[in-house]
């Protein structure tokens, strides 16, 4: 690093812009394009500096690459040609033989850190774990957090380690064989600590999001806000070596225009992919059940890599659980986990009770590994009043056999934290907002929110209280549990299967026959030679197979028998046959 | 038309909905999917009637066929048997092989009904016009206006002549060969009598219209929003015989879903077509620049047929007035007009500086006759303050020019009503509001709007004023002067040459060459054996031709000479050529 270090920020709104450094305020320079410059020489490379905006501040730098001292105070410049990376031999497999592990640092370890997670890092490789999945990790408001509410969208949290920390978490993940993929909210910012309006027009009324304004993705000056974005997910996969992204709520960008900020994004993306010799992914969150996303261009799509299939999930989720309440009414029948399975989306333009209108549209030709599958995720456990896991709600049979329909699925499968061994803790949601207002809005928030489902308030999780964190954190020792252990051998063994057998990561999903039987409650998927027959009953089922001889694979109880074409599975129980 | 009449209405909203028919109020029954019913014995087959909403009311049926006494009052039942059809025989042309003429009822003829404008029919047959386009007919407030303030959208304005007349009107076309397009406005309702949102949720709050609450096209109960509009469209085209309907603004039809409103529309207008063996379009007007609204749907678009081209429209508009104020800031060049021949959109990605952002995205292979070309229309005149035709604004030479590269360009052309004559009748803005605070608001919001351009609030004519409608109406004793005449049999050569010579309606605009002197300010246009030169300068200018023999099809000057590989052509002239 130089001992000159030019500053630069986008600040078309002030009529004024003073670099705040070391204690001084100093002039800087804007250009017609409404981007301040000013080159000084400060007495140490790591100071930190801010922007004064028409004498009111300072306030910290948009890009900010480090909050070493949270949301409100001044950012720090990061030197990213100072880190000693040593993975220039890994390269991430493709998205289609991948296996997915999301986690939130906060709560993966007992310290909550990059460094910490390091630690875990083997028992992952162990599962078969090929992609790790990190929820945000933008500086947002407070010490914990889910991570959605960042502002500070170029810095890693400081509570985690910051941005050294989390290239050794990068770093360490690629040296044992890891991929990373990122969380990153590119439809609002987090409700404190978001300056940036401060500076310029990032934000717009035309459109509104649940969680705040709309981003200026289609409006005017909307060119340097999109570079905003691009700049950032660039700088996660150029600077920190991150092999991906998980976009989040997609349907919440908003945005018009004829060439769509997603794909100049994916554009940009593709272009480094190429440039680097890497191979880089987009994965979106998108409520909209629309495979433009991830169609490709010709046919007018995004090219988008995977999208998140929560159809599947519901589907699943409804059958192990019983539930239907919220958005599970559209939910709870054999026939729709098969649908998911079939063709990912339950609802592909037919009519959705609990949207009250049609909903979706074909994937058609579309394979399998363009959606992420999962029994659970963040979302799913977390905006669920206490939080509770799927391993809190049905009997192990039934993990089991959520474990083997995601695991064997034509799709991208996902685990989230805790779920391969049927981890106990819940994941609740979590904040630490420092504004009494704020926290207590957020707090009769959740509390409104469950009111609605017939929860009092005492019953759900205070979010602000510390206990809500700490309780949501993996407790690592119940891996001393024999049953437990028995649920992560499991696990093992359906990765080891699925990466064994060509036929499981076959993304054709026009090739899967299912079978079921509603009211006996039993599902039958063929998957080329394969054949997985679950028993969702709780009363033993002989399930027909196909003609031919059936050597078993993987079976899930010692009882299970298999013999004059059919299964005959105890309650919850699934097998895995190969003919 | 039997004795008993089912009346049926929409209506989730109310508790209780009462049918108002001759001075009674008759019970209706609710089905389950919020469509409420009843069956009568009307004393007479058109009988006036509304709908009682909880004990208010009654209010005109959202559906009204007829609002025989304005847009507060009561409807009416129309029997679309009854009409005496005799246009069994008429085929509609392609839209590659149509020139269409764009008029408003209300100014068309002095009379301003249907009726009226069927006298001048066998004067646009004369001109050559293939296709009439009327602006919106839908019942909408008080005597006179432009119809984009419709409220009860499927009943034909009574002042114009209501449902026989139209049925006349459209009979009348389709005998001397004219199809009839409609304009539609499916993004907005008008500000008074519009009671539709007493009925049911077809407004939304997620999203905004610069003309008031935006329709619900994707939310909760938006299959029967959609019903609403498809019907609607299916109406005009099936009971009314038009062949095609333009549809207003479809960039603030907000629509997230994955199989948007405008792509089922488009099914639905092609199924009917198919059954009735008729040719049926729809074309959009759009501010995106978004080719996907006309791309095929294998492609990934919504195959519409042809959209509005604005680009084309202000790169001519600049070139031939010189103005550069408003959105005119982003044209004004030669290259710009040459862009518009060559690609349609002016604006195909790159930037703009009136929008502050890039805009558009190339058509590439889209041919040209996806895009309507037109110098002048009804918005791009009537919303300049005073509502000045081009021939109030710019010398007949210039005229001339814009009716050339019009009638000979790739696009499907359109004229404005009076057009063709040089008309001098302005077409201004003009409202008939009985609503005092609606009517200053409009006045108001009219004057202010312009007072950002520099115009004094009584230099605006006073859109409320009778005088302002009347003003607006075309003159047609314009036609016993010379110099009218002689614009007319301009006009009139142009479509002869446009129907006689292929390579004008041949729409692959790749094949298409421009070359232009910015300085000099000339252009020429080669079309296949065709060229055309026009000087938009003030002096008389010498422009190179290619080497060949040219033959002049047509010329706009007596004074203009072409020899030795040039044409010399005087100031504001444009010459046909074929080699």
């Amino acid at each position: 690093m130089s001992n000159h270090q030019t500053f630069r920020v986008w600040a078309p709104v002030p009529k004024k812009v003073e670099l705040a450094l070391e204690k001084k305020h100093l002039p800087m320079k804007r250009g017609g394009d409404g981007w301040w410059q000013t080159t000084v020489q400060p007495s140490a490379p790591d100071c930190d500096y801010g922007f004064v905006l028409d004498g009111k501040g300072p306030f910290p730098d948009p890009r900010s690459p480090w909050q070493p001292n949270g949301i409100h105070k001044l950012s720090r410049l990061v030197d990213h040609g100072a880190f000693g990376w040593t993975d220039a031999d890994f390269r991430a497999l493709p998205l289609a033989q991948a296996v997915i592990y999301e986690l939130h640092i906060g709560t993966f370890t007992p310290a909550g850190t990059f460094d910490s997670a390091i630690e875990r890092l083997d028992h992952l490789v162990q599962l078969g774990i090929t992609h790790v999945e990190l929820l945000p990790v933008n500086e947002f408001s407070g010490h914990h957090g889910w991570g959605y509410d960042g502002v500070d969208l170029f810095a890693p949290h400081q509570a985690y380690g910051g941005p050294e920390g989390l290239k050794r978490l990068v770093n360490a993940c690629h040296l044992r064989g890891l991929a990373v993929l990122l969380d990153v909210v590119y439809n609002h910012l987090g409700p404190t600590g978001n300056y940036l309006g401060k500076f310029a027009p990032y934000f717009t009324d035309r459109y509104h999001t649940p969680w705040g304004p709309a981003l200026n993705f289609d409006g005017a000056h909307s060119e340097e806000v999109r570079r905003f974005f691009c700049d950032n997910a660039l700088m996660w996969l150029r600077d920190y070596h991150f092999d991906g992204l998980r976009l989040d709520a997609v349907h919440a960008i908003c945005d018009q225009s004829a060439q769509p900020f997603l794909e100049q994004l994916q554009a940009e993306v593709q272009a480094l992919a190429k440039q680097k010799n890497r191979h880089l992914v987009l994965i979106p969150e998108s409520d909209l059940n629309d495979p433009r996303l991830i169609r490709p261009r010709e046919q007018g799509g995004l090219a988008l890599d995977a999208q998140w299939s929560d159809d599947f999930h519901h589907a699943l989720h409804c059958l192990l659980t019983g539930e239907r309440n919220g958005y599970y009414e559209d939910f709870g029948t054999l026939a729709d986990l098969a649908k998911a399975l079939r063709n990912a989306y339950v609802y592909d333009g037919n009519y959705s009770v609990h949207r009250q209108r049609r909903h979706g549209r074909p994937p058609t030709g579309l394979a399998g590994n363009h959606f992420l599958a999962y029994a659970q995720n963040h979302d799913q456990i977390g905006n669920r009043a206490c939080g509770e896991r799927l391993s809190q709600l049905v009997r192990p049979g039934r993990l089991k056999i959520a474990a083997a329909l995601v695991l064997t699925s034509p799709f991208v499968p996902m685990l989230f934290q805790g779920e391969e061994w049927g981890a106990l803790t819940p994941f609740q949601y979590f904040s630490d907002h420092a504004e009494p207002e704020l926290a207590s809005a957020v707090r009769v928030g959740r509390r409104k929110e469950f009111a609605a489902f017939g929860w009092k308030p005492e019953e759900v999780p205070d979010p602000q209280a510390r206990e809500t964190f700490e309780r949501s954190k993996l407790n690592w020792s119940e891996l001393q549990d024999q049953s437990h252990t028995a649920l992560l051998h499991w696990h093992r063994q359906l990765i080891q299967l699925r990466r064994r057998e060509a036929a499981f990561t076959d993304g054709r999903m026009d090739l899967l026959k299912t079978h079921f039987d509603e009211a006996a409650r039993w599902l039958v998927v063929e998957r080329g030679p394969i054949t997985i027959a679950c028993n969702f009953s709780s009363q033993p089922r002989r399930v027909p197979l196909r003609a031919g001889k059936h050597t078993t694979l993987l079976a899930s109880a010692e009882a299970i028998a298999v013999a004059d074409g059919a299964a005959n599975l105890p309650p919850d129980a699934v097998v895995i046959l190969k003919a």
